[in-house]
């Protein structure tokens, strides 16, 4: 396209309230501007990524055996209210009455669509499996949309949803389609990890998010230095693997320790690593109270406690409740000759040897504890949060931490919402069971951020090639001297009719502005028409890393076949 | 895509509610279903013809040198206050609060949208023209929804805006974009016409709505037998060319006529042609008054008359108000001395010789009535509606009637959004001028049903090639055979591999389950296997006339590509 006929608006400055560099060079480049907070709008060069992306995915969940639909915006609220969800679901799903008064839901997501229309044209095991897509905008009134693309109001997003009779149907289809996310986000050439993910409220075993690795992301993620393992910090299973100290054990000894109530405080008294010390804590689960132990040098895992404790809410017990249960403030509990309640302790507590613990009085501590010597009736669990320089979970390699933005979710759903929308089905016996369901999720117009936060230096954008919004960025330096502007038509007509996508800067523009509004943009390769066109040379440059060469007319064809492996 | 792995539930028996074949089919072949009244998703093979449609309405918006974009459907309601929409659209304007109390309009349209961001990001002339699209759901809170995806709630929509410094650039993408429209709606296989539309009361000159011809339309067109011509019958001109009679003129008489009133009286009473009556209307309009007359078998054309009369509201006067002014009930109105009131007269009138009209004195006619004798003072215009059998406007060919659905319409709006948006930019003078622009749309989803209307049969749809849901249709009779499913299984594949878009219907379903079900598709080419498969014969079907023909499996890759000219 000719660049004076599209409408890309490059912006000087950094706007304001764009804080990461995806938000401003999207904007700055003219890939898109807001509407209200959260709500974009794709200019043409914005549009054209999305498009790209879109037929990623699209080709994936098509190879996945997919079928696409297009399911509408507008949900009666009923279907919602069948859910519950209606209620449920606060704030963030908007909601409009009609001309009657009738209740619609802005889609948000469409669990409740799509179940409720596989429920009314599905009635036996012989439809099933099933997968459906869609890529459709969806609406969430975040309370503080940011980051622009990353967190919005109105986004573009792939929802997929499957049907199965069978666990073991659910176990195939979910693998296939962490498979095709795999693919999708390596064919958008990101930096990603599948990461094991918490699966909170709604239950469900198997639930992965598709993390894009970038430091301003709001998800720590622990991931093996040497395997594919990658979990959400609070998902990570720490392995009771430690190294045995050969220490002999000494007798235990309380110590007055006045006003030392922090580990940190307790350790330095004691001149010890806080490696050695148990930080003990009470926790509050229902009625019921229990005493966890981990290393001073570990954090409770509150995830895995839940799951510990049947998936009861548990919070810390109050300094009230501590000292009326075990007669000491907090910075002095300790396990020792604790019998009201019960103890858990982190394996890692097990290989203390001569270690410190509270008194259970206020202003003592014990020194030269050894658990299994002085506490006895102690379960051991993985109950802390994995930290960096762990053995990896799967025994490959050690954990490092990084910071993901989720771009894709997989998940097995179960018979939740077969249940609650009565979606069943006839088996081969005639009986009627609920059917299993997975949803899939892919944010695609939060996928164009999160490859632009990735790839960008100091001047802009660097688009990979297969999302790029054009391959070619070819520039008149000069269109008003004629064998320049002659040569760039000529240039332009021929690329295009070879099959590749080129913007074309034809505008009467100072060559600085073209060439910074070039670099903004990110097109892989930029071929400036210049002074030399007279002479039938131009000028290549790579994008990415800068590169330039000048290129003989006659070569350029061949160049960019074996620079685009046409 | 295998039949078993997709969602396409067929009904037997029509609907409740589909009135029309489009409607009852779409629904019937399983290509759609309905959410709430006007809404409805897209089931696989209804997602895949709004694609094929989406590509070609792509394909021609590019060629015409329009950038794509995607703008949002929240709007703020603050724009639609500026252009004053906000309070005028009623309650066809779906509109929420978002979670701070905000106002938000459901994009309806987008013209507000589009003219403020050009108008924040263009300031000169230079940067114009400017066209741009999206393609993208719309909401419309229709009083009455019907027809299916004719008139929905939801609904795709490309949408087109295109802005420039001069009316002649206007004209120019005008133009361009009428002949895009001509080639998405050939390339989809429509018959249809680009009828001159009015412009109602936005103003504008050149209007133009492209309709598909069928009879299940809500508007009537007037078109030419023998040329392009076609408007909207309200529109159409009509030109002044009658027959001259050589008859001779007889003197003027008055004649009784007891309770004769009506042109079907007056005619039957006196045993002459509607043709030689003369229909004599008043007409109000501000303050004024105007008697209206046009021969019996025409009548007026209330378009034509607001025109004439400045655009200013006109309506009927009463029976009171005709007494008073011509004393005379509106059975014996007539023209003949009357000079308080300005007469103006359909061409036709001029060309009657011995007529009859009233007398203005209730239960008298005059008979002999020669106009140019008789009421002298009279101002001749183009003022009634056109007729099937009256000459086109261009004088090529007869005028015939037809029904049409609206698919399309483009439109030259000036600078009624520029202005009240403030959308201004510098010209080369450096003096500030409003924008003036076109818009252009296409119902998208709305095409889906249009064709269908245009392309089914007694046994269902009958798509074009260019936008089925897939191009052939491949059965295995009884896939229990192994030589049956072989066969079929390798054909999938291998067509596949060749493009082939082709819906393999695996299933373990009776025979007449699985023809008649690819009757109602309406997929172009059937290509069933079934007992003959162990000669390595196929049987193929032609769905748009149901020719059937044997093929040899060696034979079917080149018969495919001479079929679909590959």
């Amino acid at each position: 396209m000719k660049q004076s006929m599209s409408l890309i608006p490059t912006l000087k400055e950094t706007p304001a309230d764009a804080e990461i560099k995806s938000h401003i060079y999207l904007l700055r480049a003219g890939f898109m501007r807001q509407n209200a907070s959260g709500v974009y709008s794709f200019l043409p060069l914005g549009k054209r990524v999305l498009a790209k992306i879109e037929n990623i995915v699209r080709e994936e969940m098509d190879r996945a055996g997919a079928a696409e639909v297009l399911m509408s915006a507008l949900q009666p609220a009923e279907l919602w209210q069948e859910s519950g969800r209606w209620y449920s679901y606060g704030p963030e799903l908007m909601r409009l009455k009609d001309r009657h008064e009738r209740d619609f839901a802005l889609g948000a997501t469409h669990e409740e669509m799509i179940t409720t229309l596989v429920r009314d044209e599905i009635k036996s095991y012989k439809r099933l499996p099933l997968t459906v897509y869609q890529i459709q905008s969806k609406f969430r009134d975040e309370k503080r949309p940011r980051f622009g693309l990353l967190r919005g109001r109105e986004f573009l997003m792939k929802d997929a949803y499957s049907f199965h009779a069978e666990a073991s149907s659910l176990d195939d289809t979910y693998e296939r389609m962490k498979d095709a996310y795999s693919a999708i986000f390596s064919r958008c050439g990101l930096n990603f990890r599948a990461v094991l993910a918490d699966s909170g409220a709604i239950g469900g075993k198997d639930n992965h998010e598709f993390m894009v690795l970038s430091e301003i992301g709001e998800d720590t993620i622990a991931y093996s230095d040497s395997s594919d393992f990658a979990a959400n910090i609070e998902m990570a299973p720490v392995i009771d693997q430690y190294e045995k100290s050969y220490e002999a054990p000494l007798e235990l000894e309380k110590k007055e320790t006045p006003n030392q109530k922090t580990i940190e405080e307790v350790s330095q008294f004691f001149q010890l690593d806080a490696s050695k010390c148990i930080k003990s804590l009470l926790f509050k689960t229902g009625e019921e109270f229990v005493l966890v132990l981990v290393r001073g040098d570990h954090e409770v895992n509150d995830v895995k406690l839940n799951h510990l404790l049947d998936g009861q809410e548990t919070e810390l017990a109050t300094p009230e409740e501590v000292k009326e249960l075990l007669g000491t403030s907090i910075g002095s509990l300790g396990p020792i000759g604790v019998k009201q309640v019960k103890i858990i302790a982190d394996h890692a507590v097990k290989y203390i040897v001569n270690g410190v613990c509270g008194a259970n009085e206020d202003g003592y501590h014990f020194i030269n504890v050894n658990p299994e010597r002085d506490f006895s009736e102690t379960e051991y669990q993985d109950i802390r949060l994995i930290q960096e320089g762990d053995p990896s979970p799967d025994s490959l390699g050690t954990i490092k931490f990084a910071k993901g933005i989720e771009v894709g979710h997989v998940f097995k759903l179960g018979t939740i919402y077969s249940e609650k929308l009565n979606a069943a089905f006839l088996d081969e016996n005639g009986k009627s069971k609920p059917m299993i369901m997975g949803c899939y999720g892919i944010g695609v117009s939060r996928l164009v951020a999160a490859i632009a936060e990735q790839f960008s230096d100091e001047k802009g954008l660097l688009w990979p090639d297969a999302v790029a919004p054009y391959q070619i960025h070819l520039i008149a330096v000069n269109p008003k001297e004629e064998a320049q502007s002659r040569l760039a038509d000529e240039l332009y007509s021929q690329l295009q009719s070879l099959g590749y996508e080129v913007l074309y800067d034809d505008r009467q523009e100072r060559p600085g502005v073209k060439f910074a509004d070039s670099d903004l943009f990110g097109i892989p390769v930029r071929l400036t028409v210049g002074k030399q066109a007279s002479d039938g040379i131009i000028e290549w440059k790579e994008r990415k890393n800068g590169e330039m060469k000048e290129v003989k007319v006659e070569a350029l064809t061949e160049e960019l076949a074996s620079r685009f492996k046409k």
